[in-house]
């Protein structure tokens, strides 16, 4: 009899998380609310540079819209962050060959008014341009390793050629290179640069540093082919005194354990060429709108549901940090980041230790697209909560078209999916509620 | 000692068929070669509605291109297909309200030059445009049933919607109508129109049918709410006596059995209003890019492994039935067909009495998006060839994009994706592989 009792409620209890998993759904796809989100902040807010007024007016926006919502507990979790501007002009001219598609990458420094100039010299690794040793003096070198389109994952081919951005300003400039070019971290064929995050060793001669477009890097490649090419670069890019700015929360408080919380977000600053709507608009609003539809069911969840607005991740993830020192006075039970565009969902990545757990929510999960679970769930702003207890969620949207957009004047919400996005959603809303009302085993 | 030997082989034939697939993942991914051809075919051929001049120019296209990859016999199986023309007009003027955008359905009858004229009656079904009775006498009815945004499969949403563009005339000229006006099949926001086939029944007044598109729905039915609407329809299409036309086949002939044939194919007939990019530009490119991966890298398939393009799926399914007459003398092992888009791959449907057999194939599929295989596999062109003896394969990509773009002016080459077209081409190639040097189990 006892045993009976428990197989009844234990069915009671599954299709009541069905039942709310399909109603979270139902009300996604009807209001697609997410992709309104997304319409707003990349309207009228726009790029959010960290230390910019955009992300002065995107801190304010999260507050607006979380009160929207109807969150409690809405505070900032303030940082300093880095303040980098692109300023007005960039541009590259090469003789032979005329104007190249440029833009600086994130927290060079800028040249002279004049532009620095020198003849190109091209490599493919970090390596080879350590090895050109005094051949580089007084050049711009010219790093061209194309993102292997072999590997089916982009995010792989990225990894395999973002070091050449971020760290191959000081290789060259241990060799006395006066500016380096990068071919942008991207598999797409059009001539838009992609920007992003670089840095300077301590101790190197800081160089500028910017990304020229595909076709720009095809074309500078060819005549480099057929002789010496000359190259001026002007940047006015500069970085000013760091600037406080905040993390943003608002939570929906536990109904039963509401000292238990579980997390999710993605980050508010964003490059500016576009308006960061996959990168990372799209993490924003999946999580806001997660919190929404529970909301808006008037769904009371047993542990506290969370929404965090990273600051800073793009350069220099001061606002993870901040968060983290946070999480070391207040343990979260789950972190849940989206960080990786706002495409269709494929998958979702899970903390190892909690792996083989979470494989029975599989097939509740799979008509929003999250066909398995991977090892995981650690991205840029929720990784440093793991060592802190937390138990990571990543979700993984099919990346093909992802670096198509990513830090460049494409990512807009033109390019986004009002479906695909929701999808996303509805997977974080879903996965939140399997979080509280199961638990994780422990 | 056996038994050893039986392993050691058949690890061997495994190695060496994994070795196969990545090497046409490597070379497909480098080559793009899917993308190629689709900007070739929209590009030089354009629209080909079955009976027309570009349809025409579709065969020959096919036939070149079959050439220059090197298949063997390459062959017409003619048949006899509808010819249907849109003519240069079509307005739709509503008073209130001014122009609406619209475009006949295909195999509608046209209007007389001025149109035909009527006060417009919205219904939500077929059987509440039965009931209208002599309510319908002298109108035009407006079938306005949206798609179900409740259901994440963008193709059931469809299916719940399109009897009203298939059936609609017949049902409301029985009640009298003069003209039926659809909604357009798309769950996109935006105002085009999609055309698609509309059938009469036999017996009843054949009266014109246009799909409008979303916006222009939702603005006329506003306008209803409000009070009498009166339209004025003229559509100059017209159905011409039917014209010979042909599928055409190639193939690359098995080496150890020949009579064995694995065909693969997408439909070569389009709709007008764009160039068929994704219905079904991206089904013919798939099979002839997987052909030609395995003739470049020098692959000698056990069994024969043909393309077909099919003539004539939209609008009659003429080439699938003259396909399936020489089937009857010419037995096929196994028939793909790919006609759900070029979107990045999520599954495989393949025939009930196979599922459990090719669940071994996975884990080498899944890196091209492949996620399972599902029961199904017959599509329009390929279905008729169950029932022969062929098992079916269906290839099932993403879906939330495609009715964006489905039937209307949208579909076009750059609505598709250069990775995700050839995740498709590559998934082909290396299914095809796997039936023929493995077999079904039979």
């Amino acid at each position: 009899m006892p045993f009976i009792a428990t197989v009844v409620l234990s069915l009671a209890s599954q299709t009541s998380t069905s039942t709310v998993i399909d109603r979270l759904r139902d009300r996604g796809l009807t209001d697609l609310g997410a992709y309104e989100m997304l319409k707003d902040l990349t309207g009228k807010v726009g790029a959010r540079v960290s230390g910019s007024n955009g992300a002065d007016k995107a801190v304010l926006w999260v507050e607006r819209q979380m009160k929207a919502i109807g969150l409690s507990n809405i505070q900032r979790v303030p940082c300093l962050v880095p303040h980098w501007e692109r300023g007005n002009r960039e541009s590259l001219t090469i003789s032979p060959g005329g104007e190249l598609s440029v833009c600086a990458l994130g927290m060079s420094v800028g040249t002279p008014t004049k532009g620095v100039a020198g003849e190109v010299i091209e490599v493919k690794s970090l390596e080879e341009a350590a090895k050109l040793g005094r051949r580089a003096k007084g050049k711009i070198v010219f790093y061209n390793r194309p993102f292997d389109a072999k590997l089916a994952s982009t995010f792989e081919a990225y990894g395999g050629a973002v070091d050449q951005r971020y760290g191959g300003a000081s290789v060259a400039a241990k060799n006395g290179a006066v500016a380096i070019l990068v071919r942008s971290m991207t598999q797409s064929r059009d001539d838009a640069p992609h920007t992003g995050a670089m840095g300077y060793e301590e101790g190197t001669p800081k160089i500028p540093a910017a990304a020229i477009g595909v076709r720009s890097a095809e074309k500078l490649s060819a005549l480099l082919k057929r002789g010496s090419v000359k190259a001026r670069l002007q940047l006015s890019c500069k970085t000013l005194p760091d600037k406080m700015s905040a993390n943003v929360i608002g939570e929906i408080p536990g109904s039963v354990s509401p000292e238990k919380i579980v997390a999710m977000g993605g980050h508010l600053d964003s490059w500016d060429l576009g308006t960061g709507a996959h990168d990372d608009g799209a993490g924003i609003v999946h999580a806001m709108e997660a919190v929404r539809l529970i909301k808006v069911l008037g769904l009371k969840p047993k542990m506290t549901i969370r929404v965090v607005a990273w600051m800073n991740e793009e350069n220099g993830g001061r606002g993870a940090e901040a968060y983290a020192e946070r999480v070391k006075r207040e343990p979260h039970y789950a972190a849940f980041e989206s960080d990786s565009g706002g495409f269709m969902p494929r998958a979702l990545g899970v903390s190892k230790s909690k792996l083989e757990y979470v494989q029975k929510w599989l097939p509740k999960l799979q008509q929003f697209g999250i066909e398995r679970f991977v090892e995981g769930g650690a991205d840029a702003d929720n990784g440093p909560l793991e060592p802190l207890g937390a138990t990571l969620f990543s979700l993984i949207p099919d990346n093909q078209r992802y670096f198509d957009v990513h830090h460049s004047r494409n990512d807009v919400i033109y390019n986004v999916h009002d479906r695909e996005l929701e999808f996303g959603a509805i997977a974080f809303a879903a996965l939140a509620w399997l979080v509280s009302e199961e638990g994780l085993g422990d």
